[in-house]
């Protein structure tokens, strides 16, 4: 990392503030729902992110690219234009390469180069299953950002995640909470998934990591609450700071027509609105 | 899948027969390990792993591309390529696409459409952590295998595998043994992940899952034992199947030379007999 370069912790304090937002745009590009004139393009998947990166840039404080969505496609080099496209333009937005890596630590290097040298993200999400040494390669990537999988907002994420872990009889999700607030975050760059579908299980959470930054999927398609979820993340007197919540379909598909980027615009207004009332309520 | 399209599991169970080998070969492909007159080469890669499957396909009863060390070479078409060549010329040997893919249902289908489509792999990796319906989705592309990391073979494999799941106090990675052979195998197709590094833990796995074909990395560099693997992963009075024991680098590199698929040949010769005379014992 350049001296001047700032971290991603930064970038995110930063669009917080600026944006005055904490929502983040999730592309998950699924080719079947792109637009007819840009279906079997060669680089349709790139316009459309593009074109509605460039309607909802003022409003979000992170962009996630989705990896499976480019992956299942042979879109590798799209992702890349994609993010170079992303640095370039909004060097303020921070991007987070959700790709959901996990495995020993000399392949998790690679995974880290892919991630960080690459693609250029300025954080990954990662799968904790395989433990410390699984993560301690992207966190030798000095200011990137690293955000563990702790409670999906999927209805199998209770299959692991809600077990309890004797002797104390608390759930496996606020296991990982507390390995990745403490023993893990060597260096203050980790941060945690936390699904918004179980606005309870975000406030156990929000109460033992402290400040640190929360990736909240599952508002939008997926149906969680706002109010309640934004209420049980908030950091204590610090409303509108704290958390990506994200919104993928409900904002990228809001209309099939060549309208798309106008009506993905006005989703994620509405959304970014809401998520800023209901931290300032 | 066409009628005649043999199942991974049963290309598996010929495999063992017809090549007298449980050896898993992984491509773990590291550019700064290649042979000098490979490395660089915009082929290099594929060239590498190519050699050496030539040199060692009679030996082995299963191919394991490490998804990484493609990923961060930008080197995709290779993979694809390779994947292509492996199942073109040795059609009866298994490839399984080791990517450790973990995500909710609608994204896991991607990452299906990826592993088995795109690549053509016979079966993937995949991560628990997310539940069921991230596991699914791959079940759905009939025949193909579906390996389920339980118990990894690294330092940090601890950390969130051997905790005790409360009431009944088994470790968390007994519990996905049993959710994997039980409530999630429903079509036969899940394999699992256990690590040589814990040979009593592989007879636990073993003694749940009845005749499950497990996947066993962490010979070889990693230094587990082979006589306690094969003893400890071995179906009852059926010597010489049910694994997959994975070796990479110890075969990979055997020389740095222009020898090197004559020494991985060796190595693989070396590695196949011994687990032979194991099961033999």
């Amino acid at each position: 990392m350049n001296s001047r370069t700032i971290t991603f912790n930064q970038q995110l304090q930063s669009a917080w503030t600026s944006q005055a937002s904490m929502l983040c745009l999730g592309f998950d590009p699924d080719p079947k729902r792109l637009p007819l004139a840009l279906q079997g393009k060669p680089d349709g998947i790139f316009e459309f992110c593009r074109e509605i990166a460039d309607a909802t840039a003022d409003l979000v404080c992170s962009f996630k690219p989705q990896f499976a969505y480019f992956a299942s496609q042979r879109a590798e080099t799209q992702l890349e234009k994609l993010i170079g496209y992303l640095k370039d333009k909004y060097p303020q937005i921070p991007v987070i390469l959700d790709s959901k890596r996990g495995d020993i630590g000399s392949t998790a290097e690679h995974y880290a180069q892919e991630a960080f040298e690459r693609y250029g993200a300025d954080a990954v999400t990662v799968n904790p299953y395989m433990g410390f040494d699984s993560i301690e390669p992207y966190l030798r990537h000095q200011g990137k950002g690293v955000i563990v999988l702790c409670r999906t907002s999927n209805p199998g994420g209770s299959d692991l995640q809600f077990l309890n872990i004797s002797p104390d009889g608390e759930p496996l999700y606020i296991h990982v909470a507390k390995l990745a607030a403490q023993k893990w975050n060597t260096s203050g760059q980790i941060s945690l998934v936390v699904g918004a579908t179980f606005p309870e299980e975000i406030a156990k959470v929000r109460a033992i990591v402290g400040e640190m930054p929360l990736l909240i999927p599952g508002i939008g398609a997926q149906g969680g609450d706002i109010d309640a979820t934004v209420r049980a993340g908030s950091i204590v007197n610090q409303p509108g700071i704290g958390m990506m919540i994200n919104s993928s379909r409900a904002i990228l598909y809001a209309s099939s027509g060549s309208d798309f980027a106008q009506a993905a615009r006005v989703v994620a207004q509405t959304t970014r609105d809401a998520l800023r009332d209901a931290a300032l309520i």
